[in-house]
């Protein structure tokens, strides 16, 4: 297992060892929380980090243990139900916006399904077997499935907790010192006839591929991310009422959801702050803005003078350079303005998410992963402060609708030559 | 502190006593749960478990300790914000539909909360003091305020469990002995022109009174309530599809919300089963029919060839009769057919909640309590499988919206004589 | 034909006449309009102009002449199921809320069939038959269903208007005397043990009766409807933001809705004013106050340290007074202060929407002309500057939903003696 | 003015035939309506037909006569208010889901509105004067947006009318041959790097452009639109139930709209028929199908092993096609299957509407004709049998929410190669 563009980081890993370490970082995260944190559902989009913990384990006895072994015994065989997500392929499911209604099994008990089926796969990649490539490959498709729960864990947490007024903290709220930000540059890029597309002998996503020739006219991206102290700007600027800056549809979810400001900010005896997983903050003038749509960023561009990049653009520009954000191990979960290039919030693309040529999904439930999403959503690239370290590369691609605002959700600007 | 009609079993109890009696039957209810089950909150009507111990104790703080302590500290004075329900002149409150995402304070938390306050209100009531009597009275009401949350606790607790495909029992599923239905009678009552409201010298709440003049023509009344089996007669003769037999407004909600059955029920194999706090059980054709709006009690009435009787009506009947329901604390918590007249199930009435002639609710906060909700409800009389004894007397008047069905509501029939 | 307390008005007239008389009047009241006008659907609860004259042509034909002429051929089978309103047992019928997208039949197709329906009545009146006592009842409560369509007309057809930035005068604005409001008095009433309901031979629908005896403590009512003035100073007084003022469904009402004025009000230039049917007119704060939900009343009524009277303690005070309002034929379609008793606006009583004791609705169709409504609505007594003449009496029950807000409804204060 | 690939047909029009003839086109289309017709909305997707045939000559009004006729004086200048569509820099505007609720002016005063705005235009194109060619250039551009508005105006009528159960006939229902469909083949497409965008010299919307190289892979295309009896082949094999076929947010979309088939289909007697202009029809298997949603098409084109084209393949394809469809104006209003590659239904591609590189919206509250559109819509190419005939260019970009069905749309197969 390699890992595009950060090779020198991850590459030893064994199967095995990502199995045990990725499991293992699904039960860290929640060690701050009690039973009751782990069952928030704040919006149909979130889910209970209960059950996130649930889905990840069912994704492994789905699509491996019930697959691969015969006589395989589930300790519930109603789990299948309730946490499968969308595979329609794997059968009937539990009402997605009702998973916060689940308080049984507790969590006790989804704990032992965890070490359960753990057992289960860490037996089946000790067995000698004619399909241990397959099941190799379907266990690190598991583990990089957990680590995107794993960000989804920690997002959909920080929005649960923002409905209660004490605003409590996730982690301790120790200082987390933040860089100056580097002047804005745009830096120029050649463009051209250009291949995009996962190129590495590691893992990827079905839909990073395949690799395939585009055009790209000569551009200019920015040395770094849109930083709060420039959000503060528009805002102040009159940008969130100032109709020609947006899309119609943006505007009209704006004046609907009466946006001001990113999620989570408020504005206190004249300072702003915002809600994070280390509690109440003052917003970092330096630090990159996070938790803003497709909507905003796109706006914020055009009162900017610039625009988003395409994905192309980005893979392009960024596809050799080293990742140095905050990761979700061991950072402080909240972005930062460091000196790298990418990695601190997941950056919006002008590029809605579409199929790339040729494009086809394996067969049966598992096409369902990135495929069935392929409408109404906008790429972004780079990673986050909540991303593992593991799923950082150049051409991975998330999708978001662009009214969406809770993840780790930034942007960097772009120019025509 | 005596109870109306049912002197005999309470009449004997002090203040403190109630006070002890009542605060631990909360505790007592919420022994079988888990953390996990006490944050339920499947709709807005309903609370979650762990609000009701937390809200019922701020009752406590805010209109008798806060009131009446002069050096009163609360354990959190953000507990206020949270905890408050409807009482807007006790200051602003939290939302009332998002009362399921406060996962902090944890139980635990809202545990010692409980026993600060109980333990506080329990040294003011062995004070010498010269608002002794005023105490004492906050703390019955406030008593009787925990009785109807214990009420709340278990039905809404039923309606969260209920989403969950698991079924998952609240308590043991030990065979309930249900009594065979008595022969339907109705029992001629002369009517005329009467008292009613509250006449005893114990606790009421304010809107059972003033008791004042109103004339009844004669009629007649049903010996019991309606029962599973009558009520099956009526899907089974389509009464669910012919609006000739409902309101209009009766049958748009019906056929918005598809309803063919009582809430709970369904069909499995030909025969109806039904959802209750001790998992799935088998409709039982003797036991009365419980979890119907007001709209469907309405229509079988017409259906049956009857009416809903009027508060008065219900109250003249049964305002001498002793209650010989299935209560909170010891009962299987569903209706059983007993030999008693009332107190299995509630009873929907044909009056509207309206004042009585010359209500005055109380200056302040505490006057929120029954007045504010006179509009758009309707009144029950009786009482249920889910009420404490205490809380039992004829002029008792409960109110719910004509759509709501999750409390335990059945209905008797009338007829002119 | 006679009706009650104002037989010397109209006692006289033959059912031909008022048949003649009414259908006329309905088409006199379109004279001003374009057939643009009549198409005018602006919410469910109203219905364009051109559907109340084919409706109430329909009513008619359905139930006269389908029913009494078994060669009746109709100009068009199928308007039955456009222009049956509510009517479950005479079959299906368009949705409600689309009435506005019925392009044809255009007007003049309509006014055919009003022709065509008139002149088949007015010939089976002519004929001597068996039934011919029940024709002349059916077409007498025709004529009297017509004559409440004539009043939605004119005033759904304002709220149509209303949305029509322009403000287009149905009648020319010519400047409309009003006369200074007299002193509110409060005239003290005796109650006691007293019948209410139709007791007149003349016409009057199944729900103002059976005539019954009910208890009335006794009690004072006003002499004269609330005033514009006095609503100002309602407004003035913050009593639009004031919970405790208000039931809480009606808070809660307010503030969605935002509410702070009555319907078609607007301020400019620190002065009041209201579009009616005569285009913008400043609001003259002699006029009884139109427009306002029940909600509003009743927190309006709290706020003067009075309340709503029951429909019994309306109908007993103003039984036997003469009316003396503004009628639809020839007045100035909105309320004047004059020195007469009611009949200016429709006054919300505190009296919801119920069934008298013994009331049966007739059988078949007809039936559901008013039993089916008999929840969730507010009783209102009087009748207003846009009821024909024909149509008042003080037996007369007119109700609507507590929020509705678009008919001419106005209140009259009470209180206890 | 001249037009791409269609040059020989129209390039010898001058603009102020353009302009008469496209006025007298907008006139013609109303003949067979009556006033109450022209009023119906019955989405707020759709306008009613006054309301475009004001809003076309507001158009005229706003960016011509005001902007160079420093004495310009509007018949009305409330119109503005009422007739501007959604140009935020023009001006505040009416609700635009309440247009059908403006009865007034009535059709004669809007038909007054035309003449008044064409007379005063055709007096400014025959003066000499120094701003000569930009007045030419946007009355060009306001023919061409007059021309949309009349695909809109009969399709958005069609709309309206479909709301009755009446089925009236825009057009007399005579029979309209259909020629049979051609065998599907896929035509290889070499692809390569290529440019796209508008290249001729005429006239051409600000979104065409700039012409810009793209690279395209080898591709198929179909030989002519997908027919009603493949849609049926579709229909029969389950497609609309079956959700691995569809993209999730379609199929949510299917079900909660309950598709069976393209919208104003039905099934009688074993045979589907559609609601057309020309009222009932028999649903002809030859035809091309039309009125499917984005969603719809793209699930069909996974149903049938194939995919939608792209813009880029689509235009490649057809650049150098002479146009064979049936026009708005001497057509049937419905597609047939003539021999023509293109023309008779718009055709779903698989590119959301996003700018092109280097694309600049013009300043000004003209500059938001396409541009503030380009979100969560899809590109369609071709034209219809409601598109004029001076419309149909291969650079043609026309764009609609993946969930709307009331155009005139439908899709044709593409294929890697």
């Amino acid at each position: 297992m390699t890992v595009h563009s950060s090779e020198a980081q991850v590459s030893m890993q064994t199967i095995p060892d990502l199995f045990t370490r990725t499991r293992q970082r699904s039960m860290d995260l929640t060690a701050p929380l009690n039973p009751e944190d782990m069952m928030l559902q704040s919006m149909s989009d979130a889910s209970p980090v209960k059950w996130h913990l649930a889905h990840t384990t069912w994704f492994f006895e789905e699509f491996i243990l019930r697959k691969r072994l015969s006589d395989y015994q589930s300790p519930d065989d109603r789990f299948a139900f309730l946490f499968n997500s969308y595979y329609v392929q794997a059968g009937p499911r539990h009402a997605r916006d009702k998973r916060g209604l689940i308080s049984r099994p507790d969590i006790g008990a989804v704990q032992d399904y965890r070490a359960y089926v753990g057992d289960a796969i860490s037996a089946l990649l000790a067995q000698e077997r004619d399909d241990h490539q397959q099941i190799s490959d379907l266990v690190e498709l598991g583990c990089h499935h957990e680590m995107q729960h794993q960000e989804l864990l920690v997002t959909d947490l920080l929005h649960g907790l923002s409905y209660n007024p004490l605003m409590p903290a996730y982690r301790t709220p120790e200082p987390t010192p933040i860089s100056p930000a580097p002047d804005l540059q745009f830096i120029p890029q050649e463009g051209g006839l250009q291949k995009i597309g996962y190129a590495g002998n590691g893992f990827s996503y079905d839909c990073e591929g395949p690799r395939h020739k585009t055009y790209v006219a000569p551009y200019k991206i920015a040395n770094r991310p849109v930083t709060n102290g420039e959000w503060i700007a528009f805002i102040e600027d009159g940008g969130y009422g100032s109709a020609p800056l947006w899309l119609m549809d943006g505007f009209a979810c704006a004046q609907r959801e009466d946006w001001a400001h990113p999620l989570y900010w408020w504005k206190q005896d004249d300072a702003w702050w915002t809600y994070t997983l280390r509690g109440a903050q003052p917003v970092n003038l330096d630090a990159p803005v996070v938790h803003v749509s497709y909507y905003e960023a796109e706006a914020f561009a055009r009162w900017a003078g610039a625009r988003l990049p395409t994905e192309a653009e980005h893979e392009l520009a960024f596809g050799q350079s080293p990742i140095e954000g905050n990761f979700l191990d061991d950072g402080p979960l909240c972005p930062t303005a460091g000196p790298g290039l990418w990695g601190d919030v997941w950056e919006w693309t002008a590029s809605p998410f579409t199929p790339y040529p040729g494009f086809r999904p394996p067969e049966g439930a598992i096409g369902e992963y990135n495929g069935k999403f392929m409408v109404n959503q906008f790429v972004l690239r780079g990673g986050s402060c909540a991303t593992p370290k593991e799923q950082m590369r150049a051409s991975y691609r998330t999708f978001f609708y662009p009214h969406q605002r809770w993840q780790m959700l930034g942007l960097r600007l772009a120019k025509d030559a």
